[in-house]
């Protein structure tokens, strides 16, 4: 389990250290760089190991008072672009920022690593660089989903890392989004739920009703309540803090999630465009509407994480901005804090194994 | 075909009859009546058939002016409650009113059924009553979605008739879900997009690459289009006017879309109860916010059809009042009035075979 290189960058006194892949976002490595700025001023603690070209990255952070200090740039001269197929990231990305920032972790000077790049070669390189977790069949991407909790969030997994995923990984997911709860969101006791198509327990693909017997039998007497299925319409409630489901699934309600969020604050700039009245109640109301802004922008929540490595990879979005880059940083920040890692790959080795059957594999599901 | 039948309560200077099942829905028979009577205001030229308990009915029907005038009701004792199995209502369901509402439309009193009743027992019965049409493995459920298209809404299918979907199954849907955007909506040709976890060719299960190819034969020369891999950002899009999908997909995104809505609503109410200074924004942007709420208001797209039967059948929310029993209503009207269930039974005939192939009837995809 390798702690010594898990717990890297973590000992008392000593500064918390990211790894940064700096060149793959859309808007290039000042967005980063701004980010990065962002998150020193509010740690001081932290420290980073910028991947990139030397001579963009260097003239970026002179810009920012102090970061300098913090940071140690590995000049890198190529880009994974966000066209390029993973495979070919595979065979010739030896030389990419993405490449090094992941061989920052692999090599245990971080914990973490942040990425803004291409996520299809992100998570394929770092299924081949850092390996996958003793007891783990799939990795998953670990979204957070704004929600009824109090702590505002609730974790949902898989968000698109396989699209498939049988009770194996499921009950793997479950364990690792009980991981993540702790760590990321600081939930004693998280409750867990299997996203379905109705909450009755004869409903649904096999693979759900395995993994919903060995939940149950696996939540007793442990850390985590097992609330049974759940809808999509529990991703932003209370009934539960974590949401297991394939990437398939996982993947369409993110983004169904996203673009209606944006279609009703769209339809809602529209309305008060209206009239002159309605143009001087937003004015009145802007404050408010900041307020809910601030509550729903999804760069606060930017950063699907992967999870069943050796080693956490933090995907930011490809266009985030500073405050995106920062919100990414900021998880990786807690995480490594909390020593994440290594208490995932602890929860994940002492997890109760789940037979393999004869669906396993596969999505051959019966109906009822 | 029996284009009798289909044809039933269309003839020019007829009335044009819906069948209604009064009793299902959780408000009970008095909102169910309401919609029927604002329906009747806005159609003078329509006409009901109503099932259930007429010593209920009655009273209800006799308090809406010019009501009386076009109902028939059929005296009907049980009720399918909200918990009952499917099962349970195929074996003793015969005298229901939802068993009655079919039959009007099994016997060709009418073209269209519109319930409010349980979901699962509606679609199991509509199946064992209506049967399904010739070239219909699986029938669907399609639903209007909200979107940034002109007509203001795209269909979607399927909803959650089936957990699962082959390619020709989806190829079917597609078919389905173009005469309803062409009857229903009005769209003379109508853009179909397969919904996936990305929009590259490579991507997703094997059914989906498999009816990716067929569409994209299929749609030339067509009155379609068909736009590719869509994914769950494009469901409010415009895109596109239909997406198809597998009904366990479809059924999380629904209800991940409902409950993002949901939680956007309650959040900006709560922003705006803020201070006085935003109750008093608030009370300027009423006219605005009343603007926003018709044109995202989840009654006022009331009805889920079940598409591929011999018939049509219009699911209501168990939960509609009388505003969304009446739109349901409407729809039922504006389809029979199109010939609906004639049209889709036509061009589900005339589509283009998908062979059969090792993967129909189960999900085993393969993953990229």
């Amino acid at each position: 389990m390798n702690s010594t290189r898990q717990s890297a960058g973590n000992e008392v006194g000593e500064r918390i250290i990211i790894s940064i892949d700096a060149m793959g976002g859309d808007r290039g490595p000042s967005a980063v760089v701004s980010g990065m700025a962002r998150s020193q001023r509010k740690n001081p603690d932290i420290g980073f190991i910028v991947h990139g070209r030397r001579d963009e990255l260097e003239p970026l952070i002179a810009r920012k008072r102090g970061l300098g200090d913090v940071c140690e740039i590995r000049d890198v001269p190529d880009i994974v672009t966000m066209t390029e197929k993973p495979a070919q990231v595979i065979r010739n990305g030896k030389n990419t920022s993405m490449w090094s920032a992941l061989d920052s972790v692999k090599q245990g000077e971080a914990e973490v690593c942040v990425s803004c790049g291409n996520t299809g070669a992100l998570m394929m390189l770092s299924v081949v660089r850092l390996r996958k977790l003793p007891g783990v069949d799939r990795p998953a991407i670990a979204v957070l989903w704004p929600s009824r909790n109090p702590q505002g969030f609730n974790v949902m997994l898989d968000a698109g890392a396989d699209i498939r995923a049988d009770e194996r990984d499921l009950a793997t997911y479950s364990a690792m989004g009980v991981a993540y709860a702790r760590s990321g969101l600081g939930i004693e006791r998280p409750r867990v739920g299997l996203l379905n198509v109705g909450t009755e327990e004869h409903k649904g693909r096999a693979e759900l009703k395995l993994a919903h017997e060995h939940l149950q039998a696996a939540s007793v007497d442990s850390d985590f309540d097992y609330v049974g299925f759940v809808e999509g319409g529990d991703l932003p409630s209370d009934r539960c803090d974590v949401v297991v489901t394939d990437g398939f699934t996982g993947n369409v309600a993110l983004k169904t999630g996203e673009g209606t969020a944006n279609l009703i604050a769209d339809q809602l700039r529209e309305a008060f465009r209206y009239s002159i009245l309605s143009r001087l109640a937003s004015l009145l109301a802007l404050t408010s509407l900041r307020r809910l802004k601030k509550r729903i922008d999804p760069r606060r929540v930017n950063g699907g994480v992967f999870l069943g490595l050796n080693g956490t990879v933090v995907k930011s979005h490809g266009s985030a901005d500073s405050t995106g880059v920062s919100a990414a940083i900021k998880l990786a920040y807690l995480l490594t804090q909390q020593r994440f890692s290594e208490k995932l790959a602890a929860r994940v080795a002492s997890a109760p194994n789940l037979p393999q059957t004869a669906t396993t594999g596969g999505n051959g599901g019966s109906s009822e």
